[in-house]
């Protein structure tokens, strides 16, 4: 029944006007919202989620790294898919990256869930959840990706909850104090489904509707800090200074030069930087900068690591700095199951929606989740490819289109019918 | 009777002893302080500096400005000849800049006073007044030199006091804190003595004791801010980026390389950053940079502006980035009177102290006053030059040299003998 029977998705109008209360919560003048992992706005976006949950008949439950889900549950004890993702943001970041997926997830989830009921669809084999992951962001409390992290078991809990922001919050006082530090048991998954927007341009420039991602780009991360000395910007020569600024400067254009000789391959790019003392009249002594560096290939990576590291100590070596960077692991490019593909592939078919296969630069809950369980992640596009930022918009027609296939690829995961690979 | 005989210091070692007390506060682990302006530290500071007054006979004024006075009255209605410097300090900065000069005033001040009284010397035409200014550093509160300039007219009371430092606490607001925001007038001046570190290596090059400034290098500050766009750093593409941080960078590249290529002439420095959003996934939209800039000429200066801009445009262009740039004055080089400095080698020669001129290129408050009164301004020897740093030294027999020296300056400024140019 199901391969040829599209699920009736939830009155499209619905989930849009619920999609505009959703953004207005943590709105910035400029039409995005900033709602950082375990901010006021986050837990003002938490809460409405939660009453919506409730309102419509599912079972809220937070665990202790505050993921927020909302359960379905069809069979006493069985397994669930999960669907969702971040409701977390960065600083004035757009309204769609993240909550587009939770919302969708919450409109598929019911929408099976009331065709269950109807009758329209066997009893599935799994249950279903709805998921909100904690600080997939990591803008306010690194890592990223962090409730999915430790959920998936990469991540450790209680050095989760340790871990401070810049004014020494903790995450564990973070979300206490909005109320959203839970000790419920996460419910048991069988699979995950993730919905997000491109961040990219492939989709829009192809004109395709559903992105079904088979693999992500290889990731790294250093923390490089600088040591110099402290001087007088009036009075120091330069020849005497030990300016820790000038040499993270080198970094932050070199990093820069690096992309630029390798498009396609490589993206390196420093988002923070931590100056000290940073006033005006004193040669900075200590500067560390985050950089943020991934290729579509592992072995580029660490080529472009090599060269990275290198360079960074040739710049400390000609400025008398002293160079500390972490050993800072790989996450390696990883391959999405083939039969989640396929399921996707068809899930898309059955709407009448084109799809291609593609490839994800950014990092995403699914990516910690496809270590764990069977993972679909599927994307709508993104006008211009635009992401964080304030001007990141999809289409309402793309939004919609991206809840049918969700809703359709969710009953399929629930009853859980085996992909004939020979048919597709 | 003055040209010829030597006013007797205070006690040296009550100076030494009193220097190593208000050197323990606000002291850093590494033997420098942080004593920034208005700050808790700074207050505990001035409470100390103003039971010393007290307890010494000289009587505590605050102006509006939070400027701290010690007033010795010799004649009721006459004008003071000012003596001081600033307790404020960089973040860890060194204990020397500034408050040496502020502790050596109090010692010289009462050092004449107790001679007029033993009838050593006649009673001064002058009244004489030890003073604190406020905020010399603004590493806190822009801009620096606040306290002598409000003093000096240039620069406007109210919108000083409403100056905001990076939490948005006003000068009013941490004045009112500390307990320093004054009501009372300030004396008026007829000469103005400043001694000071030297931060810089000439005199301990030349084996000198005391330096004489007869003029200073001109400087500009410009807080150039380059605005680009918010983007993800793992998928937006090098090419549609608009990343404010790199542009930033190749500025602070700029500006060293500028100084490089004229070390005897030019000092272009950045001490500060200001970086939105300065998270570590996210390309900075908004990057703010304070750039330094020095020359011994003011053609030079002006010249090295117009390169500096005009690059700063390109680096702007280059990167699709918007420059603003607000149009900033110079503050030129200014030359001391040569009475004063004359006054100033009788007085070194007074008591056997080698002595020359030299030029500052750092700001004092000595710059703001004199273009209002007869000043003199100077050095002692600085170990190494080293400055705005927790390793600044100078040794106690270069202390104690100072204190003789401007106990016998303040003495003669004080009596206003005409110094005979002819004479000397």
């Amino acid at each position: 029944m199901l391969k040829n029977a599209a699920i009736k998705t939830s009155n499209p109008d619905e989930f849009l006007s619920d999609f505009v209360i959703l953004s207005k919560i943590g709105r910035t003048p400029s039409g995005g919202v900033d709602r950082q992992a375990a901010s006021r706005h986050d837990g003002e976006t938490r809460r409405w989620l939660f009453r919506w949950l409730e309102s419509h008949d599912v079972t809220p439950r937070i665990d202790h790294i505050g993921n927020l889900f909302g359960l379905v549950e069809f069979r006493a004890g069985a397994p669930y898919v999960l669907a969702g993702s971040h409701l977390d943001s960065q600083p004035t970041a757009g309204a769609f990256d993240g909550a587009y997926g939770v919302l969708a997830a919450a409109h598929a989830v019911t929408a099976v869930r009331d065709a269950v009921n109807r009758g329209d669809i066997d009893q599935p084999r799994y249950n279903l959840a709805i998921v909100n992951w904690f600080n997939e962001e990591g803008s306010r409390f690194a890592p990223s990706i962090m409730g999915s992290g430790v959920y998936s078991g990469e991540l450790d809990l209680q050095t989760c909850l340790s871990t401070t922001d810049e004014k020494g919050t903790s995450v564990r006082q973070a979300l206490t104090e909005i109320g959203f530090l839970g000790d419920q048991t996460a419910p048991f998954a069988s699979a995950y489904i993730e919905l997000h927007i491109e961040q990219g341009r492939s989709l829009e420039n192809h004109g395709v509707d559903i992105g079904l991602v088979f693999s992500n780009w290889a990731v790294s991360k250093l923390d490089v800090t600088l040591e110099g000395e402290q001087a007088h910007t009036g009075t120091a020569a330069i020849v005497d200074r030990r300016d820790a600024l000038v040499g993270a400067a080198k970094m932050i254009v070199l990093a820069h030069d690096m992309s630029q000789a390798k498009p396609e391959n490589l993206l390196v790019s420093v988002g923070r930087v931590s100056i000290y003392p940073n006033v005006p009249g004193v040669v900075p002594s200590r500067v560390t900068i985050a950089i943020d560096i991934r290729s579509p290939s592992e072995s580029l990576l660490e080529e472009a690591l090599r060269e990275l590291t290198e360079k960074i100590f040739d710049i400390g070596e000609s400025g008398d700095l002293a160079i500390s960077l972490p050993d800072t692991p790989i996450r390696p490019c990883v391959i999405f199951p083939e039969a989640e593909l396929i399921l996707g592939e068809i899930a898309a078919d059955v709407h009448g929606l084109s799809h291609q296969r593609m490839v994800t630069r950014a990092g995403h809950d699914a990516i910690r989740m496809n270590r764990m369980v069977p993972t679909l992640l599927a994307f709508v596009p993104s006008e211009n490819g635009v992401s964080h930022s304030e001007s990141e918009r999809t289409s309402d027609a793309d939004l919609v289109n991206g809840i049918s296939f969700l809703t359709q690829a969710l009953a399929m995961l629930a009853s859980s019918e085996a992909v004939d690979l020979k048919d597709h």
